[in-house]
């Protein structure tokens, strides 16, 4: 009998968006994981389709037990204008697809409350997988001072450390989503893992793979195979590549793996305005400057830098792979 | 007999400064350079002392044919609160000597000024090598829209490339020291090159080398021996090394041998407020981004990537112990 270990509870939090319902479908097929909730965000749509996609994907996968709570429709400041990349996922988040609504209704409790109970109900337990913008972490800090703390970790897709952004050369897109609340979190003293574009775009899922996946019999293999043809064509359009990034499974495979990265620790900090808006600045250097800086004293988080990509794609392509 | 080649004329704009002497003597020992004049900027020390610093450089080297401008008392915008670096260099920028005032004096004319008679005067031959803020440069851009069109080139120590800063985790010296100036300078369109920290880290000056100097016939190595003691504790205190970086003579060396270094070509911008003022951000990306951003349609400029350390220490050696 194989040995019983305890499964890892996560909280996706995720603003689906093609690669995030990769990367929940990814979850859902890991042993090793419990996915407890999926809270939602406004990025890659606004929060409300977010919601929508979240209870659809659930249903889809036939895991109508997991509870989705709804997050904050507007940054942090309240901003109301938002960035939101339906040139890359499409206008409905799935590819434009024209799925049916899902039946389901998300929770009353809003995603950052939900976040609190689940952090003091499992205190040190709880791993926060974040997709987009980090608004909803933010608010849980305001919440509940003692949320860092009491969370286990929290893996974060965000940031460009020592390259440049995709939103613009200076900004990545969740940062870019809500700067003032990524900013928050980075400094709130949780233990965290980001994960940036200098990681993600080493991941790449071939034109191969993806024929794979369409030829499966696996039902989340055909599912993802049928969406993922608009951001090929993202990638083409904007990369000029055949193939796209695993931006949301890669950073979930840190939860499953964390072999599958390195990772070195210091302070980041985000820009929140002027044109590098976004921008997250990562104290890496052993120098002892002269001045105070904004970066003394803050808690340090880890940043990955080198992931094993081969063994990511393989991984992610097993779990959708194998047998329903 | 040897073929008679021209002389590249260069205006160095210093604010001496340890390694400002250092590479004000390796130009004036360069038969590959004419040096057409100094102008003088805050930076190291306030304008005033530079410009005396200057004068006294000038003077120690027997060279008081080469004119002296002064530059500018403040920043671009008129900020008076300026960084001075007099921890790096001492109170007197060149490593608290005690040395004579100098006899000459500065020329009446401005350093923007005389910036754009040269240009005017020698159009397309006169290379421009910024060694601090700047804030001449920009000034110079504010005169005569066609300066840099009629620049030959401006070689800039500035910026730090996918490294952190050396003021704090984002911002290099030079820009922090005036980045609207900066903003100015890197997008006039005129030939620039940028050689920013991430290159001038690798080209450490050792105490071996520090000893040649000392013990050298040629007074300008003696000279710089003297004053590079204050440096050397800085950077023991700073970075934990026994060496002090090159910066300025390194940048000046481009001018005399450009294929000491590699470069590759984008737009730069600067981040001139929050707490990341003074980040350079180069758009080294080749993605198709899909909204406008602050680099699009801005003139490119040269960035430096790689140095060939070794023969940079080498050379800078070669002419500050070579006979007088």
């Amino acid at each position: 009998m194989a040995a019983v270990t305890k499964k890892k509870k996560v909280i996706i939090d995720t603003d689906p968006g093609i690669d995030d319902a990769m990367a929940i479908f990814v979850a859902l097929r890991s042993p090793e994981l419990e996915v407890v909730g999926l809270t939602t965000i406004f990025g890659n749509v606004y929060t409300a389709l977010a919601t929508r996609n979240a209870l659809h994907l659930l249903e889809t996968a036939g895991r109508t037990d997991i509870p989705v709570a709804e997050g904050s429709h507007v940054t942090i400041k309240k901003a109301t204008k938002l960035r939101i990349a339906s040139f890359v996922h499409g206008s409905d988040g799935l590819g434009n697809q024209n799925f049916p609504p899902p039946a389901g209704k998300a929770l009353d409790q809003s995603a950052a409350a939900f976040l609190v109970e689940q952090a003091n109900l499992y205190p040190g337990q709880v791993t926060v997988i974040a997709l987009g913008p980090l608004t909803n972490l933010a608010l849980a800090v305001e919440l509940d001072p003692s949320f860092p703390k009491k969370i286990g970790q929290i893996i974060i897709l965000g940031g460009a450390y020592s390259v440049n952004g995709n939103v613009n050369p200076a900004a990545e897109a969740n940062i870019f989503g809500d700067p003032d609340a990524a900013d928050i979190v980075f400094t709130c003293g949780a233990d965290i893992l980001a994960i940036g574009i200098n990681i993600t775009h080493q991941v790449l899922l071939s034109d191969v793979d993806r024929k794979k996946l369409e030829q499966s019999d696996s039902k989340y293999a055909r599912y993802l195979s049928n969406i993922l043809g608009y951001y090929y064509d993202y990638h083409m359009d904007a990369y000029s590549i055949t193939g796209v990034y695993l931006h949301d499974p890669t950073t979930l495979l840190a939860a499953v793996d964390p072999s599958l990265m390195t990772y070195t620790e210091g302070v980041v900090r985000v820009q929140t305005d002027g044109i590098t808006k976004g921008l997250t600045v990562f104290d890496n250097t052993k120098k002892t400057y002269g001045e105070i800086t904004a970066w003394c004293g803050k808690p340090t988080v880890k940043v990955a830098v080198t992931v094993d990509a081969p063994a990511v794609v393989e991984l992610i392509m097993q779990r959708l792979l194998m047998d329903d």
